[in-house]
């Protein structure tokens, strides 16, 4: 009896030691989290006043089907009775992203009663334009920012609580005094972003079309760069790998907020699960935390590697590279989880274990091929970051599996009829995979040429969905040489949402359908998105390709 | 030409000397204010929780056809996902006038996006059952006490910056992350009043009926003493004197917060107009202000005087009384106005000149002989003031008035074969009329009981219209004697609110019709008002009729 509760006690003991052994970056998380916590940036804050008034009306040529209607000058608004106006939408003439105050004064008799004042916020004209009722999307609903105040005395002065990313707000009177009149005084936003700094200009000979779509670009970044970077200031307002890797490069090239980067990299790195391993996305309040129990973005995790890389060449700051170094290693022992003895990862078993295989927002994109190209790319920024920081011991086993990964590439998923890459059991030929076999150095230049070119003219291949693939074709392209190409997928692609009005780049583009969304509602989508300012970065790398 | 000019200036500095001089109280109004301000009290509050969640459901018999359907446990509610119980309400077992806070928690996932709830706070059943779209009412919508709030991440503990009034609150979920759950983790209210005495018990003899009654309404006085005497917690939410002088009156016999009745006779005195009239109405935010503009509501000026009048009986505080002397005596002015030769207040006359004859919420009301008799009663009533500061002097003209009037009541108004007064060129038969002169002591009690009496006998008298006439009324039958039948109606008409359900009086009740409204949408009516607390002042005023 004693024996055996002398057994109950080691074997308790033994597995509390093995829980607790679990979390692998006990020693450090804490430490990594109140690196980032001080490195928090005080945001420049400025404080922007709408440039006119306008109302909206459909119109099938216009961008998701509306169109400025009227505009005037916001004289009248701030003078004249609000109830003879509402429906009014103010355009500030800008993205913005902070908070919003609006001053409300009595211009006949007194506020007997309270106001009710609806206020809804949009990117773009369509936003402030359909109803959101009845609501059929995939994300909250909350996310769309439309809001009800009851003002209760006047004069007043609010600020709504809720940080809003705009361009436009829509002001709706529900319901007033019929003894009294009122007018709006005043409405203005403190816009918040933390990137400060003028980047450089472009050379006077650069195309105009590049130059306006590198300012829009530029203002993307500059939008979503809050206390962290965020994906979207509208949606999802948080910091997610994918966007950072984007735009940390971008920002290595205009705003230099490398602290910013860094931030993000110690709050990703505290934020790591007990095993090591990098949530896709975490959220800053109330406290830092990542979405437990959500799906593991694999990709993602990989892309943390690259970031840390371009991160140490923009910066030289080795402290912090080898601080986190033992993170992007442990990156690593995901690959191998489910890679076969041939060299190829098994993407089917690793989402079938709930792994998240993103590559980019399209329907029926097979992840297959992209996926192996997207690993070999991660392995090899990995395997030149530990050259860097003289850690190549610690990574020695990575070169061989990078080479058996490319032949089984060339073994498994070339097929030599088309001279393209296939994905696969239907053997799908995608953008995708091209690119993410260029980005991987599978093929080379000569090659890489070759596929770039076959699939644009391979009748059924699936194209990019969406900026975020966009950028790894346009960035293949670049290093395949074919930079006329580039150019021109820059200047069709996010051009054209130049043309279409956007004032920063969206989340989603077809070039083909103004309504597309991933969540069944697109005025869900975020028009100011991380992912799309991409093209600052290429006009800024390649200055060549972009004169006349 | 420089004789010219002299004159132009002597003109103009005449002009501008009279315009001064026609603030009458202007050395006085900034120290009535501030004295006003001094008074202001610190309000006591107390933290109060749901004691258990409900859903309405429509039953034709229940008030205003939406009875309780089923009642659980809050314990469901602050552990549970509220994804599974949108819609419910939170009883909290009492009115309440304060502001509303809730928490929420995760209770699976991570919220990956903000959250949008709607909460609607209702006094009564049906405010929290039917819907309040489309609205015809008649005044603002914003009364309405239904807010949306988007709350951006969790755990979240958030106030609502309205003060609201309420027993009920219905929680709706208009969105929320499909990719986590959460729970309503607690709510509470931090309700405020400046009724903190406790009132003596009743007399154990007390009917228990007029026990329940005085209980109800002093709590309706209690909901509605707040920074001052407002008239009704949720609406109208200010101080109005007809309001001021039925809730002082009421005061002096519970609560006895005097210094609430003080500071609200200096706000309205240093809130008068430029030639020394009182307003209606006053508000104390954003700082006190009374409604310019908005109709002179005459017979509340003269009632002015006779709560200052009970003031000084209540407190003996001579001072307040001496000071505010000034302001009782200007109002004499007014009935002058419109006095004909024989003793007639030109009811008609008064009302063409924008006055506002109010007497009660009914439709078709001829108001000449109620406010004959209300004028009457307040000259009186300001006469006993003058003689209790030694100022008799200052009104020596009155008592002659009252006179001339009172005879003009039996020449002009008096029916002698009705036995009744009538009122207007229709010689209509009111409640009103005859309540009015009762209290006018135009009949000697003898007289007074007969026409109390025969005007319930007569087949289309006017009756009361809601509870602020009712109370005249009931008072008219005490000062007649008729003590049981003053009992009885309050028995048949607050008691009546009672067995439906009424936690605080009604601003408006038909015994007939659950959805009468002068406002033409009968949720917007205010369900605790002050015009409706008076069964504590007669119970505790008369205490011989009401018991056993």
């Amino acid at each position: 009896m004693k024996n055996k509760l002398i057994l109950l006690i080691a074997i308790y003991t033994l597995t509390s030691l093995i829980l607790q052994s679990q979390d692998v970056f006990k020693t450090q998380r804490t430490a990594w989290l109140q690196k980032a916590e001080a490195l928090k940036p005080k945001l420049a804050q400025v404080k922007v006043k709408p440039v006119h008034a306008i109302t909206t009306r459909p119109d099938r040529g216009a961008f998701q089907g509306w169109r400025v209607d009227r505009k005037w000058s916001t004289d009248s608004l701030f003078t004249k009775s609000f109830k003879n106006q509402t429906g009014l939408i103010l355009d500030f003439g800008q993205h913005l992203t902070g908070y919003f105050t609006m001053k409300l004064e009595e211009i006949r008799g007194v506020a007997d009663a309270p106001t009710r004042i609806k206020l809804t916020f949009g990117e773009v004209p369509s936003e402030v334009s359909v109803p959101f009722e009845p609501y059929n999307g995939d994300l909250s609903r909350a996310w769309l920012q439309d809001e009800i105040v009851t003002v209760s005395e006047m004069p007043s002065e609010f600020t709504l609580t809720r940080r809003v990313s705009f361009r436009y707000v829509k002001l709706e009177l529900l319901g007033a005094s019929r003894f009294f009149d009122f007018k709006i005084a005043d409405a203005w936003c403190m816009a918040g972003t933390s990137a400060a700094a003028v980047p450089p200009p472009l050379k006077p000979t650069t195309y105009e079309a590049i130059a306006k779509i590198d300012s829009i670009a530029r203002n993307t970044l500059k939008e979503c760069m809050q206390t962290v970077f965020e994906d979207g200031p509208k949606r999802d307002r948080r910091l997610w790998i994918g966007d950072l890797y984007l735009q940390s490069i971008t920002n290595n090239h205009t705003f230099k907020n490398h602290n910013l980067t860094k931030r993000c990299l110690y709050l990703l790195a505290g934020l790591s699960t007990e095993e090591g391993y990098l949530p896709s996305n975490v959220f800053e309040r109330p406290g830092p935390h990542s979405q437990k129990g959500a799906p593991f973005l694999f990709e993602y995790s990989l892309l943390y590697n690259a970031t840390l890389l371009e991160y140490l060449k923009a910066t030289n700051d080795r402290t912090t590279a080898l601080d986190l170094w033992p993170v992007a290693k442990k990156q690593l022992d995901n690959p191998k989880k489910f890679m076969l003895d041939n060299g190829l990862f098994n993407d089917t078993a690793a989402a079938a274990n709930r792994w998240w295989l993103f590559i980019d927002w399209k329907e029926g994109l097979d992840k297959q091929a992209p996926i192996q190209g997207l690993i070999i790319f991660a392995l090899n920024q990995t395997v030149e970051l530990a050259k860097m920081l003289g850690k190549q011991n610690e990574v020695a086993e990575i070169p061989a599996l990078v080479e058996k990964m490319k032949k089984a590439c060339m073994d498994h998923l070339y097929d030599k009829d088309l001279g393209l890459f296939v994905s696969g059991p239907g053997k799908q030929v995608s953008f995708a995979s091209q690119a993410w076999m260029v980005l991987a150095g599978v093929t080379d230049t000569a090659e890489s040429q070759k596929i770039l070119t076959y699939v644009k003219e391979h009748p059924t291949a699936v194209k990019p969905g969406g900026p975020y693939l966009m950028h790894y074709y346009v960035e293949a392209l670049m290093r395949s040489g074919l930079t006329s190409a580039a150019r021109q997928q820059i200047l069709s692609y996010w051009g054209n949402m130049v043309i279409k009005g956007a004032d920063t780049f969206w989340e989603v583009y077809d070039p083909e359908n103004d309504y597309a969304s991933p969540y069944k509602f697109y005025p869900v989508n975020s028009y100011c998105h991380a992912w799309s300012c991409t093209p600052a970065y290429f006009i800024r790398k390649y200055p060549e390709v972009f004169q006349q």
